[in-house]
């Protein structure tokens, strides 16, 4: 696996596999990789890539100001050596000057997909996302890039920004993957003492809970996040930030239950804070 | 000259064209194009392009409510035969509903460079021309492409955001290119009348007293300003809108005149607004 540095060195690596007819494929991660990072390169190599980047860098300008930027787990060696057993080709390791010179104003801002749910929660995160995502589109190139389906409005916001802005690549998307009792892998979950950890689930039952009344035929909105609420307030100790149903373009309350809908939710457990989603197939 | 029309067709012919070695020099035009936008092509075959693309798109999330979109001149057919004569190799033609399908929502936003002079006067108009510029660049892939220095603060915001989305290209600028009479050419010169057009080269003569006042060691902002409107004043019929002195970064007023600084300005003549600059380098 080789390691880049700068984007002249990612530029120059990915043009010499291009010359040799590979196909780029791109995951673009904050470190701290577990199964689900994992399960996005076999994602793109079963979409035909066959040179694999793996960027790592822990976005500053997604953080807000209260937010647990600094004490994001980082565990780069740990993560190289995961990323050589799943013959990664590249790997990227952009310094945060680098990406932010002094002097770097421009956002991109993905628009009403990016306002609900998360983006009344984190102001500005969607912004710092987006425009890192397409700053690093243009410095690795990519024929394909994936991202997880746990952040679905993440997956959202950057499928919206790709469509608008022309860019020349596809995105595929990777199933979450989930501990065996069903909660979605998460750099984040390493914060969880033993307790906590315990208690984390809670959020995937929640949501299978909206689930089933949905396919059980329970269309009215209030009733599913209301029932949602229940089996996170019968866990205790975790504090419901959002449970919604939503439409999975917009993100807003679905106009009705004929199409797909998304079950989305987020808890606070102790000082951390943890995303999932289902979504739900409709005919 | 061939005719593209989507994106898939630039992208193809594009694609050709650098798999037979060439270099690709874009020139984004809104059309009605004159000797200014001819000039764009030799400056990118000076800088290497070997293979020309000039698109034409009256951009509407450029314009506001109250400004000249729908009367923008248009003139295809003569445009072609221009672009015939320049030996441009690829024309895009894009429609409206294929740059703008409906739900896109994704705006970018150049920051602080994109606030002053024009910023003020014209809001979302730079928010209009980064957006619509990164999605010809994500469409065209060219390796260079070249704007016009008539429109300085246009050519600040797009330098800002190329280099803060490390998009892959290089820019170049072109000299603005005059009539006899000091007149920048615009396609907006084609709404003077002729008493009008006869009182359009105030703006650059009001511009040249301040490059020399400046020159003769003038560097007080406030009396440079008020000469280059009393200039204005004197012609009659000619409403300044503003005339400035600026720091060519950041288009703020300048903190010495150590440096290279600009003079700026935009008027009224009648119901057509006219802008101009000067550079003024300084050792």
């Amino acid at each position: 696996m080789k390691i880049a540095r700068t984007n002249h060195e990612v530029r120059e690596a990915v043009a010499n596999a291009r010359m040799q007819g590979a196909c780029i494929g791109f995951v673009p991660t904050m470190g701290f990789l577990h199964e689900g990072h994992l399960s996005l390169i076999r994602v793109a190599r079963e979409n035909g890539a066959t040179f694999i980047v793996v960027s790592i860098f822990v976005n500053p300008t997604q953080f807000g100001p209260n937010e647990d930027f600094s004490r994001y787990p980082r565990d780069e060696e740990r993560d190289r050596a995961l990323l050589e057993s799943e013959k990664t080709d590249l790997l990227f390791l952009p310094r945060v000057e680098l990406m932010y010179p002094r002097g770097a104003t421009t956002r991109i801002d993905a628009g009403a997909v990016a306002r609900p749910l998360e983006g009344v929660r984190r102001p500005g995160h969607f912004e710092g996302v987006a425009t890192v995502v397409a700053k690093l589109f243009n410095i690795v190139q990519p024929d394909l890039a994936a991202f997880g389906r746990k952040d679905a409005q993440q997956c959202a916001v950057i499928d919206r920004m790709t469509y608008d802005l022309d860019l020349p690549l596809q995105l595929v998307f990777g199933e979450t993957v989930r501990e065996h009792d069903g909660l979605a892998m998460s750099s984040r979950n390493s914060f969880l003492s033993a307790e906590e950890r315990g208690k984390a689930p809670v959020l995937h039952r929640a949501l299978r809970a909206g689930e089933e009344a949905i396919t059980h035929g329970i269309h009215d909105v209030a009733e599913i996040e209301k029932l949602m609420h229940r089996v996170v307030a019968e866990e205790g100790g975790v504090e419901a930030d959002y449970l919604a149903v939503v439409d999975p373009m917009t993100f807003e309350a679905p106009a009705d239950f004929d199409r797909h809908v998304l079950v989305v939710g987020a808890v606070r457990i102790g000082r951390t804070r943890l995303i999932d989603n289902i979504r739900i197939f409709r005919w």
